[in-house]
């Protein structure tokens, strides 16, 4: 039986082979631990600095502000509770009503020790709104994590702007989510810090790198206590042995993600409009089409029609898309990304999401669309049938 | 050149190649994200629960009880600072003057916290004593922290004999770091539990597994909050997308463990013995060799000579072994395990530790003891020109 055809990029993307081929040595004869001082802790300890070198230069940032990490998640909650722990009281934070569930999840533990939660609203296309960011303002938030690109949605946040805005006003701590506009949009951290973002998070599984190996992209001012405490790897700031082959992984991940920044985005556009011209005819309902998205997901959903059902259908017929987000797939309720955005609990249920990526094929495209339109003639004449 | 010769597997472990086939394919064409709902999704799901199974068996534990993360440190992290997080008020942790950095620095963050840290004295033989244990009793600590065997010393410790003792006296969560432990004596723990140990740390990448993977065995009884919040993996206990390969080969490192445990103890017993009995004509003093200790750690310094230069001419003789822990190598500061021994200061600045792992052949000894006894020699000599 052949690979089903994968359209969930934006779950986890497959590891380019030559970033495996970078990974490899580590994995082998280089098993030395980063801190060790002999010849196979110093090989080991070249790989995490030049590593570094090429996420800092992916999103022009200095090798000195990129924290590794595990994974997005723990970026996410490493900026959210590690800059809220080093306040000597409890303080607000400001978060977009659809960040992903690490941030939101992490700002509710705050909660718990007295922090004061500010969601910030969508508009009905998905982006916090400049009139959200303005109420909270008057609240002077401490923190601020607002993504620059959500990942059911695809929809881009104007997360500079309220960045400067917020440094204008007062100040605060400002995060933004990027892990899914790496190797999609070409990202700067030097010119969102000039505006006022202090952190970025990246997640290498994300671009085409291993699970494993992630980044907290911080400002050296920002004051941030560790999650995990111990040997004192990371500048004290994230203890732990490095994964070392993750890491190196990451590092190659991120060189290659910037070359593709040449021709790829532009190709998943193409890819995208095909995708979404087909969709349309099929009576599909798209999300967040009225805000500037990311050039590879597509959210939507047809009245009356399950996600879930159509999901398992088109499983079958091998293809692997999303419905709501990978991540919080054991949780059968609605997307929270959906409901901020007021989409009716009904159409939201029914949500698909295709994210597309280095691999995809335009006759994958109009292969899905044949499956989906199959299904959804088929789901349709079952329910003729019961009703 | 040949690769030197290494003597550092309590730094870290080659990764054994049919781990490293067992991980392959999940870096090559099963790269689906575990909470995905199609088929790459579930094949990912399968290496995970597989792996868990093989983790739990390895030590006697429940898969429920297996919680991955991503290395010892965080396993460590979690435990303390999550179950104290679980408390309504503060209280007291009592914890081994010896423990991992990691375990150490966690519970200085709860000292933040208003906890009261309850150090746990050891004797000359780097062993906790139980006055030290019977005092802390008396103060009924909320949460335990006593490692099974010491990663420098390679000296066990009573944990069992010591959580027994807190259950009797008014209970408290005992955790215990078996980190080192695992594959080089059986562990159990269900034993360990119905003694009253309710959570152990495991590492993969000192059992010939990769780095970026680890576990808390935890008793579903205690009551953890999150380090890591999010998408709800490891049953809300650790969220982030699951290191599948890591993981994979983590539960494939545990198998052979346990299948080593057979003969690989026995026969770094032999190695160990060896090691030490040429140490002892050299004038070495062996730190912990009146305590049980694992077989394949050895702990010593030569007076008057300084570890790190020693380190540093055996490393260019083609040997890699250890000043202090890899972890803490950063640290110019003289272990905090032998200080707390009672070791003066300038006998701790001396300290070498060699740790022997499944490669390690007698002729690697017998070279590793010429290139000492050289080593040692021409410091000497330099010593003498210069006075």
């Amino acid at each position: 039986m052949p690979l089903p055809v994968y359209l969930d990029y934006n779950a986890t993307t497959p590891l380019d082979a030559r970033v495996l081929e970078v990974m490899l040595p580590y994995l082998k004869t280089q098993y030395g631990n980063a801190s060790s001082r002999h010849e196979y802790g110093r090989a080991a300890r070249r790989a995490v600095d030049a590593a570094r070198q090429q996420v800092a230069a992916a999103v022009g940032a200095q090798p000195t502000e990129i924290i590794f990490v595990s994974s997005g998640s723990e970026a996410n909650n490493l900026f959210l509770k590690g800059a809220a722990a080093s306040f000597r009281t409890s303080g607000a934070v400001a978060f977009g009503a659809v960040e992903h569930p690490c941030a939101l999840n992490a700002a509710r533990q705050l909660a718990r020790r007295n922090w004061r939660l500010i969601e910030l609203p969508v508009d009905a296309a998905g982006r916090v709104t400049r009139a959200g960011v303005d109420a909270a303002l008057a609240q002077k938030p401490e923190l601020w994590s607002v993504m620059l690109a959500n990942n059911e949605t695809g929809v881009m946040q104007d997360a500079a702007e309220f960045a400067d805005e917020a440094q204008k006003q007062g100040g605060g701590w400002f995060h933004s989510d990027a892990a899914q506009v790496l190797g999609k949009r070409s990202l700067d951290f030097r010119a969102l810090n000039q505006a006022g973002v202090h952190a970025l998070t990246l997640s290498a599984h994300k671009i085409y790198g291993p699970k494993g190996a992630a980044a907290l992209v911080a400002d050296r001012r920002l004051d941030l206590i560790p999650l995990i405490a111990g040997g004192g790897q990371e500048g004290g700031l994230r203890s732990g042995t490095e994964n070392v082959a993750a890491i190196a992984g990451f590092g190659a991940a991120c060189e290659l993600a910037a070359a593709r920044l040449n021709d790829l985005p532009a190709r998943l556009r193409r890819l995208q409009t095909r995708l979404e011209a087909g969709l349309i005819p099929l009576g599909a309902t798209l999300f967040g089409a009225d805000a500037p998205r990311l050039p590879n997901t597509s959210y939507f959903a047809f009245a009356g029609v399950d996600g879930e059902t159509l999901l398992t259908r088109l499983d079958r017929a091998g293809f692997a898309v999303a419905s709501g987000a990978a991540c919080s797939s054991a949780n059968p309720n609605p997307s929270h990304v959906l409901l901020a955005m007021g989409v009716p609990e009904d159409l939201a249920r029914g949500a698909l999401r295709v994210s597309l990526g280095a691999d995809t094929e335009a006759e994958q495209i109009d292969a899905f669309l044949l499956a989906l339109e199959t299904a959804l003639a088929e789901l349709k004449n079952m329910t003729a049938l019961r009703s």
